[in-house]
């Protein structure tokens, strides 16, 4: 049997395979545990391990199954050609509302293309209503691919050229946006885009997946259900991004784009809103609003874009021992403006005093953030926090610093003046700064 | 009336005293919405806000009320001279383990000397045990003033005079040493210690509060109970960290110093164990451990002291649009080793790579770490990670950024050598990484 047929299996899945004289489009029955399986093979990602078998059963969902020395293999059906393994769409339903689903790459856009076993960061309708067929019953859904990137390779640059895809549909009519991206920068892009769309008037939608879609524990799906529909029936018009609310499959959170941050490795739960409630939850098909603040949905409003980023900005998170010298080195390359990941309430070392006021002099504009991730800046309670505001260090009380350092290039992308750049990074732009709680 | 007689007070609190004709020293009763108080009026830190008056009642506590303008402060004993006002330390019980505080400053230490006023960010054994007298019960405790630094100040240089003083304490017999210091860089600070102390013969638990000693919500003299119980009486012996475990005063949890992150910026319970459960929990005055891998506590055991730290070590926290120039920054300044705070699994954009290539070339140490603080680096899943693997960045499994940073900087304190350097780090030696745990 050739490489070909059993496309992406390696090392004991391959053997074990070769073994049952099975290929891929065969329909094969698995036994394990005295548990029976039954489904057509599929090709494997090259991202697979080479223990587990991917079938496609009778529902349409692909399960993978480990391979033990106990399991048996055998074939029970002729093979369909790859290319027919897929049924063909679902015919649309032209009343239901309308989601352009925007594919930037990613885990959930890179390994739902099962037919042909290739790494596709990429997605189509037809790909998706395939692999997810309850989605015609949600939405009129078409999709576009805009990039096919991993999210770690996602610079300002693409975030501009994201809020204009995006506007381009809203232009067009859709009622809502999903944008596909990969987890791990998903929450600087929806920070960005935040910024960059202003006076949405309908939602867009983040999604990804923290596990691929060959596999039995995949959120891939059950994510994109809850994004397609939040920004088909969300009544919200603003940046969010959706992903599992806790490790069960019962629950899609939305967040806001301004106030979330990637939490975990690999939990599917691993997005979490910081210092504010979660914006709504997709549970049964339903939207659910979590709170009351929210801009609603409105298709006359006028979008504004402003998709400009400046990349003269710097995060600079501070530890004991950092080299103030890294500050004049920002200084020195004519960066624009430097967010401050600071300790606890907002403190840096004195060590870094001179740099920081040599930085102000420079006509940067400094920003504090704290590392802690919870709770707020405050640099009136001891000197040392109010000595840097005398410097001039802005607190941008309980922004994330993620949030701080997107906001602070998408400023500089607006203005190159500093006093009106400070005004903009203290201004509540996107619900990036919640309102003051109760002390504790 | 002249400021001294009523130092440290301001504002409104000012008004009232003033109003009322009392001042420091004075027996006074303060009534404010049915309920009254009475107690010596004691000085203010320089720290306290310009709304409470702070008394030291009959228990030898203080305790902060707010003024309104319904407050009614009145006179009801003559005037202690303020050196008076502390009761004379009870005397020490020579049975009791042997426990010693050494101080490096911080909110904890600044506060407690409220018999003067003054900022005094140090403290005696005795100032200990007029603060918080059930000390005495509990430990003959000595105290040790090393620094009077805000935590933001204290660099890997000050890590070596904590270790040295710890050691220096431990071969004098203690029964354990408690570390009073700012919860800002303190899960820093334990960390270097975790590493610096290495066969330990008893417990070293750093102490920190989130409130200051003169505010009714202070965490300062519950922590430092649990803290010395724990030095006093725990079963283990590592660096630990003590502190509130919720926001109640029910327990005081100790996290392993290798393990531990200020994860908020006010609450007392900030302090959390990251990717490992804590060590053990001071409740009722016992000491209960959490789990049963640790070291115990045997006075036979003969202390290794490893004081010194490398500070050409740099973290670097990737975020989209970084400049991977900063990393050719600090190959050309002579650093040996960057920690690198990649996303999700561990991944930094392709746009980093040769940058990440050249220092390979130059001889730095690259490990990974990642941004979500919580989960573990997997380097295998994605192709990208796997080019970080070939570039030859050495994955840290789940080791808290902070903590490999730290332990980056004591094992270029140890050796020169870059195959020994990455030796070391990949060994477990403080518990800095903990063993894998099933997958969700």
């Amino acid at each position: 049997m050739s490489q070909e047929e059993l496309q992406g299996y390696r090392g004991e899945a391959l053997n074990a395979l070769r073994k049952a004289n099975v290929k891929i489009g065969d329909l094969i029955r698995i036994t394990k545990n005295g548990e029976t399986y039954e489904g057509i093979l599929i090709p494997r990602s090259e991202y697979g391990d080479d223990k587990h078998i991917v079938i496609k059963i009778k529902s349409g969902y692909n399960i993978g199954i480990r391979i033990t020395p106990e399991t048996k293999i055998e074939k029970i059906g002729a093979g369909a050609k790859p290319s027919f393994i897929a049924p063909p769409p679902p015919p649309k339903k032209p009343e239901l509302p309308k989601v352009t689903i925007v594919s930037t790459g990613g885990t959930i856009a890179s390994r739902v293309d099962y037919r042909t076993g290739a790494v596709r960061p990429a997605l189509t309708a037809s790909d998706l209503y395939s692999v997810v067929p309850e989605l015609s019953d949600i939405a009129v859904v078409d999709a576009e691919i805009l990039f096919s990137l991993y999210s770690e390779n996602i610079t300002p640059k693409h975030w501009s050229e994201m809020a204009k895809c995006a506007a381009k549909f809203i232009e067009k009519g859709v009622d809502g946006v999903v944008i596909a991206h990969g987890t791990d920068t998903m929450g600087y892009s929806a920070a960005a885009l935040s910024f960059a769309l202003q006076n949405l008037p309908v939602p867009v939608v983040f999604v990804g997946s923290q596990r691929s879609a060959d596999r039995p524990s995949s959120d891939a799906a059950t994510n994109l259900i809850g994004a397609v529909t939040a920004a088909a029936y969300g009544p919200f018009a603003e940046v969010a991004l959706a992903m599992h609310e806790t490790i069960s499959d019962t629950s899609i959170i939305l967040h806001r784009g301004t106030k979330v941050r990637k939490c975990h490795t690999s939990r599917r739960d691993t997005f979490k809103s910081i210092n504010a409630k979660p914006l709504a939850r997709v549970e049964d098909g339903k939207v659910i609003m979590l709170t009351e603040d929210y801009t609603e949905r409105n298709k006359e409003r006028k979008l504004v874009l402003k998709p400009n980023f400046d990349e003269k900005v710097a995060l600079i998170k501070f530890y004991p021992g950092i080299n103030p010298a890294l500050i004049d080195w920002y200084v020195d390359n004519g960066y624009k403006g430097l967010v401050l990941e600071g300790t606890g309430l907002g403190h840096v070392g004195r060590y870094c005093f001179d740099s920081l006021r040599r930085a102000v002099k420079a006509g940067l504009l400094l920003a504090m953030t704290s590392q802690c991730i919870w709770g707020r800046i405050n640099m009136n309670v001891y000197d040392q926090g109010r000595d840097l505001l005398a410097i001039g260090v802005i607190p941008l009380e309980d922004m994330l610093p993620e949030t701080a350092l997107v906001k602070m290039m998408w400023v500089f992308g607006q203005t190159n003046d500093l006093e009106e750049a400070k005004c903009l990074m203290k201004m509540n732009i996107a619900h990036e700064y919640s309102s003051r709680t109760l002390y504790e």
